[in-house]
Parts: structure tokens; C-alpha cells; sequence
């Protein structure tokens, strides 16, 4: 069982961490944080080491792989990092806010056969992922068109939005990854449109989108939407839709139970959706986890990679630039 | 095309006049009341006969066929006028509330071929109807268990309760005459309970129920179960279940409208249940007269006749012994 | 009782002229067809006038209001002789296929205090108008988001796709109309994609596409998405969703029954769509017809008027031009 | 945290076991199975006791509480050995076959004060539990009836069903316990019918059935209606229905993943139901483990206790007689 640490222990490290620790085919090494104490309380949950650096996390004799849980601005040194020491890494979305560095890093990693795992934990998702298969399979004959509904609940932090590389790279980029994966083919052209409209103020102090359009077009003219809010007060809404030739397959909201009232005036009253990512893509961070293993172990093919997580950001960037210059803009621009 | 005369220009028997004179296959030939100015009201809006008698309604010349929607206790008399005349006849639930004159009407008519219908309506909603001929088709296998749903949106007036012959023959009638069309075979086996539980001082006035649950049993064992309430705030609830050796069938219930609500604490809000018979079944009331017209005139069998209408009586009566003598009853004592 | 006649008996001149016939406020004048025998079949059946011209069955005495439901071309003309004529107008969309043309008659007929009712049907949908309701009376809050997924069951003869204008002008247009009926703000810019996936050797022969998707924004910024194709094998699909900042509204595809089968590899399997315009708006059909009588017997304002259809055409044009020059386009470029 | 030992190591007793381990405030003490390799594979998996007998596992002082996941015949002497140590104890239903039995040692364990928990998991759903606070918060006002759908997705062997008590006693059970949850009220009459339609020779030979009906009655009127199957091929079907005088409350099924198919024939296919119990209440035994520890720890009540074990058995009794002699019985016929 492979032996992994989980650097960066915030909401999503520490849920990282449990899930290792509680997974049959992994064993949780050790955590790093560089707030001691948030890493101290995991350590000490799980009975695990605290690593007093990243390097120690990383380097460490007992640690067989990576899961990189930190901000953003360190994936890079860190990936690199783990790359040199020949562990396995899984690194959370994005790579680096900028397409220039990551482009550097691909240079500079170039031919290393270290397993990079990027967390677009949406592909593993069970309806998204069986939707996936059936339209490789052939089940709604020639793809026409993604739809993907993507809102976060409410707003994050001023704090986080004003540092988060904005929406197309912090939020959208799982939508990009995940039309990407749904296309089956290479995105062409982008174009996009951005709205201030749930917090226009702070917007505009970003120079940044609380609500968006992207439309993608592969080669062979395969659509694809996403419409994305910052905030969506009934939940976290998190569907998609693929037409075919031959028939449409979606997915649907995870509501909280599946108690629903009938009363005198409104009928099929629901529960609220799962909460959040943590809740509503729960199984599919599990499974990640299981794919990230198998890849290490058994030497199976990362499902989604580094060269993914670049193309995501290109998107993204492609996003800015289509809303900057309200046109339409060519992947290969960015060649 | 048939011209058909309507006898009682209540709630249904207009409904069944704006049908027919809707109809494209029918003609409405008249109607007739015993209070002359609701009869009056509609023949002026279709302009058709307003029939001074029972009698001209049924024997008139410019009368194929006759609809009977008066109230129960006169149906004997019309309709075995009726089949004196050689009309066809489509005649409302029930027969009669005592089994003693259905089955003396039964002898009466003995060898008659006058078309005789009776309106269980809800055999030709789309969905029952479909839920019927996908388990004829062996869809779902073997029939094991049929479960129906079937509640009013509330409580009739007292008068009419008074006067309704209690809760099976005048509402569960119909879930038996369904439970026999979904069944496929004949019941030999009635089990009931009853509750007063929505307007207790009525019910015991009347020595009612208006809380019920029956499970009739055939020969081979299958079961149906029927739950019905008089009061269901939430609306009028319709719903049939077939469970199989090879699966499962059921139909739900229709909406005013298909706009849903998600709010901050509840999800899926749907519009209210379509409020009554009148609005739920108004396509199967269309597919009724469709099917009475093609008796007429293509000779086509009537497709739920006057034994259907003995029979879900009897085991209205049924259910009645079995509730007061805490028992199950066999169809066979009322031989 | 306003007595309206129908121009154009094709299909939906056909459903028209049933309608009116059968509607409690209105009654059938008569009708008229360029193809003889289309319009002389509707008038047996109904016992009307089969008018020998266009101009009679304006300006006949016995004639209240027209009903244009004849080929585009033809509805500047009939269009502006009804206005001349005094006689109130239904007329189906688009009003022309020349946005010129339809702003020359707009300068025309200006001041004129003819009704002209345009035939944007989905306005009248009880879900999709329930949507605007609540939406209206603030119960999603502001709205940000619209999105309308718009899908015709399969491609329309080559003949008819050959000259209708294309898609955006011909099917896009009840969505752009819908999606100005539901942002309840102008909308100043459009961004349209186009593909050409299911038939795409016609397409290139038109210069047209079959799948498209159109970003739509107002002045506050508040956005709609419309995704059309002109195939979804899996039936006519119309469904839209308001997201605002305190909830979101959704109306979904009506099917033809409610049953559903489980089976062992299998859940909730539901009849198909239904099938296309005529059975899925079937209702908003008699509700357009009502709303066009109350304009003319009550003085009530049109609920869809001739500046909606040149405003839904203008968009259209839009569109045609985002796609062709592959950048967002301001409605005023059209001013 | 309480350390809570594990007595059989079957299907449920590993699901437990592994449950515990990873439960954030359960230590797993240990297992034990007559059949050692059992008991070793799961002990290894999770570094715990292989406790030499169940004597051991009951007494050890290494052990606060135990779970009794072994087979029923065994229950009443492991129940009571755990009383005798003063160990809190989560058992397995049924408590044992012999209604006799259970009331004698009633009658031993009388005024002790260790917690004795019932495994009557399904009011630990959520979406049940929510039903059932919905109701006691006065949300459908007074309860009228009560509907439970439950059925298995297959025969079990044919050498368990054998030596299962019969389906009343080994499948109802659960339901008996869910309707007095539900009810809120006591029980006191029992109307229950059964057929012989899934595997009738093996029913014939038990004197058993697959397919049953039973109705509840309270006091005050309340009615429970269970229908149960042995085989429903299209899954595990696991749904209530509160009526109340106020409004209905009901629970779905849970499929596998929310992917929806639509095709040309058929629309909205959805997955396959969650297999068995171990799948669909998954999360009700988690949250199981959790009251138990609350009780231990906090000296909270215990959820369903001792007699609630008993009485669902007298039910179960009183639905075997009902059957045999084709009439209500009331359970004041067991005092």
C-alpha cells in the first residue's frame, strides 16, 4: 500500500488526508502545513507524522507519493519537487495561475516518467463518469453538444476572490477539464461572456466575472457551454448534459435526502442540494484516490495529467481574453 | 355520427355534453335535467334539444345513443329504458347502490345486445391504460401485486356523503372496477379496513368510512392493494403500481404545470396536483366517448360493460362485511 | 364573440382554425388557402366560409379579425392590408425575413391603433409563464441567468430549410423572444456559435447550421443562453431556467404519459416527449387564441406585439452576424 | 471512545466492523466468528482482537460494548451474557423466532440499566428520520396513513429461508418497527394476507410466504399499510408515504448514480437502485454507530430499545395468525 502525504492542510487537504487514511489500498504518511498547527491536529487524528518542511514531506524515506493540497502559487515548486524525488504526485487544481510558468515547468519535467495526477475530481464523479462512458461507447451515436451547469453556492472569501486568478482560472477550469473530457476532442475556439451581478463591486475591483458564458468548438464543430455562477442560493448546482446523434444523457443534482412534502399549495418539495464540493463530489474524491493508487501501484495510465491541467488553464486564459476582446478566440493563439 | 343525449346536466353530465359536442367523431343530440335551467344553460350554448323528459331524451328519434349522469339512484330506470329503446347506453358508476337491483336489472336484460358502457374512466388514461397493455405484453412478467393510490382533494359535501351508499360504493368503486382491469383476474378475495379519521362525527353518523385500506386476492394469489383517503390537501392523488416477476410499472400524478421552484431550503418545488377528476382524467373522459362511439358505430366490444359495473359493486359490498366482521370475505358468499 | 378567419391552412393554420372553432369565446369565420382543397377540407368540416381570396377573408363584413398563418413571405402584405382594413391581426412568426422590410411596414403602419398580436407561443405556456410570474413578483430575486434549451425532434424537409431563413430566424427566434420575455430587459449585445453537425452538406449548401448556441446579455448585464439543434432524436425539447440571486426557476419537458417502467437494468423509464409543437404547446395555443379575443373585445394591451416580432427578427439578424464575424455584436449596430 | 467488539463476522457483522474502525468516535476491540478464518480476515485488515470465543469478546476488559451480528438462534444468550457483564449492546434483529423466549428474558433482564439497542437501521435513514420529525413537528398535522413499500431485489437461498422465522418475522420486521416509528402510536390490530407467487414450492414447504400485505391499526384510527416481496428484479425498493391531514411526506428510492438516458423510445432511463441493504442504508449505519456510541458515551436514550425488538416480533406473530385464520388480530391477544 503506497505511503502518502498530503501537503497543505486546509478544508481540502485535511479532507484529502481522511479519506487516504480511511482508504483500503492507501496508508496516510504524514501531513505538512506551514500553519503548524493545523497539520498537528490531522497528525494527531490519524496517529501520522507532522513533517517539520514540504522537502521532509516530500523526500521523506516513509512516503512513497505526494497529494499537493497547498495554495496555488506553490504547486510548481512543489510538483517540481516531487518530480526530482521520483514520487508520485496528485496536485489540485490549478497548476499555477500563470500558463507561462506551467509551460516552463512542462519543459523542464519533459520526459521524466514520474506519475503526475491533476485533481479534476469531476471526471470521477459516478454519473458524470457513466455519462462518459456510454457517449465513448456509442450509446447517443455522434456527440453534439456539452451543457455544463456549474454554480457554487455562495460567494468565497473577498480574500480568496481577490487572489483566486479569477473565475475562468479558479472556477471554470474544472468545467473546462471536465468539457474537455466529456468532448472527447480538442477544444479550437473559445468565447465567452462575463457579468458583474452578485457582488458587481468587488468585480469590478478584480477586474474579474461573478457570472459567465463560455461556448468551446472542437475542430469538427462540437459544442460546448458552460454557464457558471459565483453564487446559486438553492445549492451547489452541479449537472451536465451531452446531445448526440442518437439520443442526450444528463446528470442531476444531489439533494441532502430524498424526503420530499406534498402540501396544500407546492408539491415534490425537496431537499436542499449537497452542501458543496466536499459533500457532493465526496465518492468521486474517493475514487480519485483509489485511480491515483492504481497508478502508482500497478503502473495504470493517470486518468487525467499535467499536459490536462496546462490545457485547462489555456482555456481559461482564452476565457479572459474572448470576454477583454469580445470575440472569439483561437486555441492556437495561444501556441 | 352517433347523436348522443345527455341525462343530467350536473358537474359531469356537463362535462360530458361539452365533450361530446366537442367530439369530432359524436353530435350532441340534447340533454335533460330535472331542474330545467341547468339542462336549459347548455343547450343554448351547444344549441341542442332540451329534452322535456327522461323518456324524450332516451326515446327521441334524433337520438342514437344516451349518456346517463343523473344521479345513481335513477340509473335501473334509464337504463333499462335504455336497452327497451335499443339505445346504446354509457352509464356513470355505480349501477346502483344495492347489488339486489343490479342483479334483478341483470335478468331483466338478460340477452340484450344494446350496448351497455359503463364509466369507469380512468381504464383509458393514457398512463393506466399503458401500465395495462405493458403487462398484458409481458413486460413485467408475471403479475404479482398491483398497489393503487387514490385519494380525493377533500371531503364531499355532507349531504352527498349521506346519500354516496359510504366510501366503497362511491369512491373505492372505482379503484375496484381498476384493480380488476390491472389484475386480469377475477378477485375471490376481499379484506378492508376502515378508519374514521377526517370527519369522525360523520362518518359515525353515517356508518362510514373515510379512511380505507382494501387487498382483494385472486385465485393465484395476486394481491392488489388499494389505499383511499376523502381528504388529501395536497391534492387529488392518482397513482397505480404493477409489480412483476420481471419488473415494475406505475403512473404518477399529473401537475397543473411543469415550473419548478429551488429556494435556499427547499429544492423541486412543483406546482400543485390538477385539482379533480375533472381536470386529471379529462383526456380519459375524450378517450371514453372515443371508445362509446366506436361501440356504436363499428360495433367494436364495449370495452367495460355492465357485468364490470355488478361486479365492482360486489365487491363494494364486500368490503363493507369484511370491515364489520373484521374478516376476510370471500366474493364466493355473494353468489 | 369576435369571428376570426384563418389564413393558411397548412398544419398550424389547421390547429388554428380547430382551436377557434372549438374555442368557448371565439367563433370561426372562415378560412382561406392558396391551395384550394386544404382550406375547402377545413371548411366543410367546420360548416364555415371558404374564402375565395386573401383580401375577402380580411375585409368580408362577417370578419372581425385574421388569423395569418400563411408562408413568411406572404405576412408584410396580409399584414398591413388587415391594419388598413381596421381588422385585427394574429399573425404567426417571423413577420418577414427582411428586417428592412419589416421596419419599412413598422414606419407604415405607425400610429396605427390596430391590435396585432405576434404568434410567440411559448409566451403562453402555463409553466413557462409561471416562470415570469415568479419571477416578476421577485421570488428568485434579481435575475441573473437565463438559460433556454430549444431542440426541434428532427430536421425539417430540405424544402422548407432551403428558404426559412435560416436557423437563427426561423427556430431561434421563439427562443429569442422567450429569452426577452424572461430577462424582462433589453438585450444590447449577442454572441452566437453555429455548427453544422446533423445535416452539414445542407447546411454548407445554405450557408446555415443546425446546432447552435447564442449568448444573449441586457444592459445590467443579465445573461441568456440558447442552445437549439434542429434533431434531438429523443423528441422536441423545451426546457428553460431562471437563476437568480435568491433562487432559481425550471420548467421541464412534458411527456406523453406518466407511466414508468423498472426493470432489472432499468429505472424510471418514461414514454417519450411529446412530439413536437403542436402537442407540446397544445395549451399555450388556446391560451394565445384567448389572449388575442380579450385584446379585441376587452381593449386588454396585446400580450406580444409587432415591435416583439421585429425586435426577435433583429436579434436574429444579430446572430447571423456574430457567427459570420466571429465577435459579439451590439444591437445598436442595427439602429 | 468506546471499543465496541463484534460478534459474528457474516455479510452484516463485517459491514459493522469496518463501519466501527472507521468511525471517528468508535474503536473496533475486536471480533469473533464460530468460523475462525472469518474472524481472522477481518481482525488482520484492521489490527485488532481475534477474540478465542464470544465469552471473551463479551467479557474482555478490553471491550465496552458489543455488537451482536451473529446468527438469530444465538441472540438471547449473547444478550444476555452482555447485561450480565454490564456491556452496552447493539444487537441484530430479530431479537430470536420465539416470541416466548423473548418475553422470558424480558423478564430477566428486567430493571437493569445497560444500554440494549435494537439494529432497526432504517430509522436511522435520513430520509426517513426526516419523515419522521417532519410529522412530529406538526408539518402534515395528524397522521392518517402510513404506506411502506419493501421489497428485496431477490430470494434469498433457499436454506435461509428456511430457518428465517418466516417473512413476517425475518422481512417485515423491519417494516413492523419502521410503521411503529412512524405511527408514532401503538399498534393494536394486525390484518395481514399472503401469497405464494415467487418460488411456490419452497413457500408450499415452509408454509411461509413471498409476497405479503399487512394493514395496522392504532387506537385512534391510524392506518399502516406494508407490502412486501420477496423478488423485485429492478432492485432493492425501499420507499414510505405519510399521509396526514395536512399534507404527505414521502421517500424515493436511491439509484446508483443520477445519469439519464434519453432515446428515441424511451426517455429519462435512469441507473439501477442501490443493490441491497448494505448499499442503500449505508449511511443509516453509520449514523447506527453514532446513536450507539452517544448512548454509551452521553448517556443518551437509546433510539429503539429492548421492547421495541419485542413488540415488532409480537407483530410479526400476530401477521402469521392474521394469515392462518383470515382475520384482523388484535395484539391484545398476545398479552
Amino acid at each position: 500500500m503506497p505511503r502518502i502525504s498530503v501537503l497543505g492542510c486546509g478544508r481540502i487537504g485535511r479532507m484529502h488526508a481522511d479519506n487516504i487514511a480511511a482508504h483500503p489500498q492507501a496508508t496516510l504518511a504524514g501531513v505538512f502545513d506551514t500553519h503548524a498547527p493545523f497539520a498537528a491536529e490531522i497528525a494527531e487524528k490519524h496517529g501520522v507524522a507532522n513533517f517539520a518542511s514540504a522537502e521532509e514531506a516530500i523526500n521523506s524515506d516513509s512516503v512513497d507519493a505526494v497529494l499537493i493540497a497547498t495554495p496555488t502559487s506553490t504547486h510548481v515548486e512543489f510538483l517540481e519537487a516531487c518530480v526530482k524525488a521520483g514520487k508520485a504526485v496528485l496536485c489540485e487544481k490549478p497548476i499555477d495561475l500563470s500558463l507561462e510558468r506551467v509551460n516552463a515547468l512542462a519543459k523542464r519535467i519533459e520526459g521524466t516518467n514520474v506519475p503526475i495526477m491533476l485533481g479534476f475530481v469531476r471526471r470521477f464523479d459516478p454519473g458524470h463518469a457513466a455519462a462518459e462512458r456510454a457517449r465513448a461507447a456509442g450509446e447517443i451515436g455522434e456527440l453534439h453538444q456539452v451543457t455544463i451547469t456549474s454554480r457554487d453556492p455562495g460567494m468565497a472569501p473577498d480574500g480568496y476572490i481577490k487572489t483566486s486568478g479569477g473565475i475562468f482560472r479558479d472556477m471554470t477550469i474544472h468545467d473546462l477539464d471536465l468539457a474537455r473530457f466529456l468532448l472527447g476532442e480538442e477544444v479550437i475556439e473559445v468565447t465567452a461572456t462575463g457579468s458583474r451581478l452578485v457582488n458587481p463591486a468587488l468585480m469590478e475591483e478584480c477586474n474579474d466575472y461573478d457570472t459567465v458564458v463560455v461556448i468551446l468548438k472542437t475542430a469538427s464543430g462540437k459544442q460546448a457551454v458552460i454557464t457558471n455562477s459565483r453564487e446559486a442560493v438553492y445549492g451547489y448546482d452541479q449537472r451536465i448534459e451531452l446531445l448526440g446523434s442518437k439520443g442526450m444523457l444528463i446528470t442531476d443534482n444531489h439533494h441532502n435526502h430524498s424526503m420530499k412534502k406534498y402540501l396544500a399549495n407546492e408539491t415534490n418539495v425537496s431537499s436542499p442540494l449537497q452542501h458543496f464540493f466536499i459533500e457532493r463530489y465526496g465518492e468521486a474524491f474517493d475514487i480519485e484516490i483509489s485511480k491515483f493508487v492504481d497508478a502508482i501501484e500497478n503502473g495504470a495510465p493517470v486518468p487525467v495529467g499535467f499536459e490536462d491541467g496546462r490545457l485547462a488553464l489555456l482555456l481559461a486564459d482564452a476565457c479572459f481574453k474572448s470576454v477583454a476582446e469580445g470575440r472569439t478566440v483561437l486555441t492556437s493563439e495561444f501556441a
